[in-house]
């Protein structure tokens, strides 16, 4: 028997039930069941980003929701300030650069997260920034960043803050209005563990008023349509229905569960792994790690690409390797959604035993013996 | 028993396999198995699409594919025409607008089809066109354009074509390469039968060069970017995996079947439903009708909102109604996709019964004999 169980940071399992939900007949989405639908989702999505705010959902990549929201909230006459530290981070300098927007790029050294401090310095540096973007938990390098701190700065000075959440909504802490975050994103295959095809993002007052003031060139990706459309708890262009669909029970199931006790369980994870990493001898990749995916440096002599490939072939796990210049240094383990202790176990031992047949130096059940203890620890209270 | 039937130009009916195979366990996209079905579907895309061009598949509502290729084909330096006869082809006059195209548009009286000659005389009217903008089969008024002698047109002139095609693709007669279209979009919810999500442009190599020349403001629509990973079988961005998934399934099928005979039973529903209207004294929209949709004018006395809902809540037949000006004026039947001909009697018959129930006058049961005549004559032979 081969099972496969997918580790990737996005796409993540999806739940059977979820699965058969989003099989059920086809329905129209310009019916009274499909408005229910809708308002339905906008209180839960309202619960999942800790906020009070619109939440838009966009059928797209996360890229479309991030496109949609620094190019709104960057008009002509406006200035960002955009962290680098990843290949995400990457991408939204990017978006800036494609729309001519005013910017200036803040490089952070990949492994690391945006702090207050480095945020602070730009400002001061550059009185005309009035708009930060970062990336919270960047899913290449597996960095945090610290938008709570980074969320007092930007109040304190006016601007506006602009989170790619996309690894961290669902998974980790995230207060939207609590932190002062102005456009929260995130996409429906990470911790919201449904198939890629929707995006969302949390649009505070004061964004909206950046949003509406500016007329940039963007109709798909334009979020004034779908605020407009909100109002009657309808949508501006056809949406991913069955995917719709499938939110609903993902978005009860969380609320259910409640936020803290996945933000905990998610960290449990994280300190799982990070324990059997270091039992196995293997060294973590960030300097700042976040709790939703764990980056392992793959050590000499192991290759990277047969390691990942022996994972998927030999025992069913797909795992995440590296992005840009890490490709081929890092293998990666996502904490999100639809995973638990024991898929975790499983993943552990998967790894012990491709390491070996590499003819890497290891106490097998060292690895999967650390996590046990870390999530034991955790369980049996 | 009450059943679900979509007879909604969009999103239609998904058969129950293809709901299932959707339903299996996620895959992850930077896989060898997730390049092969690129490679398959983009195989079966270009049968569909009758193209030996690239196709193009965008995570998104048909309106992103449309943006994709309009707003691509038209950067500084060209000048569109636009035709407006509907409310998709008002869509394309207003990215015309939003994105500050150069452009003069054509209107139509709704209803009526593009032909070649008014093209013509726009053309000769304005030397400085080079595009040409409109919808082969305008889901709204239900009208057909001569996509075919328009083609011959534009590449006389050397123009480029570019038709929104997304209730044509795979439902009337489309041939991309032999009436010279630059790009022909559709979406994955009308004739392909699929959830909505995922949206479709074959693009020309003409069109290629004009994408590729210019620099216009786009990113997570910028279709040079997914033309760089077709090269590898690859997607920019994390695609909508499981429609994907449906999507090999559903071309198989189209492949099987053979567009010929698709595009003939399409028709043959068209005219069984036509025929039935025109027995029960009902008079059609469309002065060019177009065989994947059927506009019936709702006659005088009886209440088009009224008679949708029971058509829904009574017999469970989904219909549509008019958009924008033609609200509360007509009411439309698709023919594409998941549907047969012993579908089309049953909602013919929950029509007669609605309209009988709002004291419309007419013969019991000459409207769903009109369309058995119809079809008994094309299918037993």
């Amino acid at each position: 028997m081969k099972k496969l169980r997918l580790f990737t940071p996005g796409p993540t399992m999806v739940p059977e039930d979820i699965l058969l939900e989003m099989a059920r007949p086809m329905e129209h989405h310009r019916t009274a069941y499909y408005k229910d639908l809708v308002k339905q989702c906008h209180e839960l999505l309202q619960y999942l980003f800790q906020t009070r705010a619109q939440v838009v959902t966009i059928t797209g990549s996360g890229t479309s929701a991030a496109e949609a929201a620094i190019v709104g909230c960057c008009p002509p006459g406006h200035k960002a300030l955009v962290v680098n530290n990843g290949k995400f981070a990457e991408r939204w300098v990017k978006v800036c650069t494609t729309f001519g927007i005013e910017h200036t790029t803040l490089p952070i050294t990949w492994g690391h997260g945006a702090k207050a401090a480095d945020i602070k310095k730009a400002l001061d540096a550059d009185r005309k920034i009035d708009t930060v973007i970062l990336v919270h938990s960047e899913t290449s390098t597996t960095a945090l960043s610290d938008v709570e701190g980074i969320g007092r700065l930007t109040r304190e000075r006016g601007a506006l803050l602009i989170v790619d959440g996309i690894t961290a909504v669902g998974a980790i802490p995230v207060k939207t209005d609590e932190w002062g975050v102005d456009a929260y994103i995130t996409g429906s295959q990470k911790a919201l563990m449904l198939p890629p095809g929707l995006a969302f993002v949390a649009v505070s007052d004061r964004a909206w008023e950046r949003i509406e003031s500016g007329k940039m060139p963007m109709l798909y990706n334009d979020l004034k349509a779908y605020r407009k459309s909100l109002q009657e708890w309808d949508v501006p262009y056809t949406p991913a229905i069955s995917l719709v669909r499938g939110l609903l029970p993902v978005l009860k199931g969380i609320k259910e569960r409640g936020l803290e006790a996945i933000w905990k369980e998610t960290a449990m994870l994280a300190r799982g792994t990070r324990a059997a990493a270091e039992a196995l001898g293997l060294k973590l990749y960030a300097a700042d790690p976040v709790d939703s995916v764990t980056a392992v440096v793959v050590p000499d002599k192991v290759n990277e690409a047969t390691l990942r490939k022996s994972m998927r072939d030999k025992y069913g796990f797909q795992i995440a390797g590296g992005q840009g210049e890490l490709k081929g240094k890092i293998v990666r383990f996502s904490h999100m959604g639809y995973v638990d202790a024991f898929d975790t176990l499983g993943v552990i031992g998967a790894l012990e035993m491709c390491l070996l047949g590499q003819g890497f130096n290891l106490t097998v059940g060292a690895g999967v013996a650390a996590a046990q203890k870390v999530f034991a620890e955790a369980m049996t209270h």
